[in-house]
């Protein structure tokens, strides 16, 4: 039995690192599940998913999605599986192609904004189609907030029905030209949920160096939270 | 004489709308000119300005900027002319392609964002080709801020030195997918604007059925107004 009510997520990979940045970074599907399996052993209850091709580059592949999918179910039968939708270098068309695997979750981007050194592209009626894909499969979305128009959007996504009442909503910080790492925005956020999504739940992510600090602050303010 | 302190600005013609939806629509340079010198008569101290092409379309062509810009100083001496570098279906790279003309200002998104329907895309190296472009030829950017990040991605450029400190600063509500026409977004916006970049001015624009709304809460906040 693991302790309620904080969801402890693991995200094993996220879609840059390569392992010369970290020789221990889990890239094939046999290192992915094995590491998945480690964290839930140490109390991980959610696993969100990013799988890579052969050269480490960000894959959209079915089939690697559905062999990670498989492997977990027998490793860690109660883990909640979360494919991820995003991820740089991934052609528009193909990042809900695994959707009908029917994973738990799957993250869910409701707007465009900067990254590093690109535009993280989810124009209007990509996220019209991949969340009614979502609705329709019985996939529940993890709304991805990186800048604060994508709150509102969400809100209205789910006042045409596109998007299931009380959604789960992530507030990521600290990505470059993304929110910032800010207390204050977190709470703004937060405010602005509670007003225009009265009881959807919510985590918050802060990248890299931010991780643990807004770990602390979504705890601190009732948020659930991810390592 | 004006009085002073608020800039009175007229936007001639966005982007988007097209005679057969106003047919008093100035779209000629020489229907634009006239159509600014009757705003500049009855108070207006600044034009923001998009050219079309014959059919209508927003066009990036330096020789109607050129036209409109030689038209106006002689219609209207001291109005400020501000050439807007972004509207939809105009291609990156030709976007600042008028800024040797060295009007007093130009519009500057800081950020990516979704429009209606497309991703108003200002990549992270665009954003800084412009800022120094404009720096290094003497046009006053006007910050085009159409939801939070571009707000701090804002900040970040003047600590770099491509943006002259103490900028002019838009707030822009009310396009859909873009931040919402909420007051309590503005206050939260012109709070964050005073901590990151103390000594900025700052006006807001609502669109469409917003506009009066929105230059209301900025009079009544303290910015400039735009009409
Ligand atoms: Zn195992
Ligand atoms: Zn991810
Ligand atoms: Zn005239
Ligand atoms: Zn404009």
């Amino acid at each position: 039995m693991r302790p309620e009510p904080c969801i402890i997520a693991v995200a094993i990979t996220g879609s840059v690192p390569r392992k010369k940045d970290n020789p221990a970074l889990p890239v094939t599907t046999a290192e992915q599940i094995e590491s998945t399996h480690a964290a839930y052993e140490a109390g991980a209850s959610l696993v969100h998913v990013h799988v890579r091709n052969a050269d480490e580059t960000p894959s959209s592949d079915p089939e690697k999605f559905a062999a990670f999918q498989e492997g977990i179910r027998k490793h860690c039968p109660d883990i909640i599986v979360q494919f991820s939708t995003g991820g740089r270098g991934r052609a528009l068309e193909a990042r809900g192609a695994m959707l009908h695997l029917k994973p738990d979750m799957a993250s869910l981007a409701t707007g465009s904004v900067n990254f590093p050194t690109i535009v993280y592209e989810n124009p209007p009626d990509f996220v019209r189609t991949l969340a009614t894909t979502m609705r329709d499969l019985g996939v529940r979305p993890e709304i991805e907030v990186f800048d604060l128009a994508m709150l509102f959007n969400t809100a209205d996504l789910v006042a045409e029905g596109l998007i299931l009442p009380r959604p789960h909503v992530q507030f990521v910080m600290g990505v470059k030209h993304a929110l910032p790492a800010r207390r204050d925005v977190l709470e703004f956020e937060v405010a602005k949920l509670k007003e225009v999504l009265p009881g959807a739940t919510w985590t918050a992510a802060g990248i890299g160096r931010h991780q643990f600090e807004v770990a602390r602050w979504a705890l601190e303010m009732g948020g659930h939270t991810r390592t």
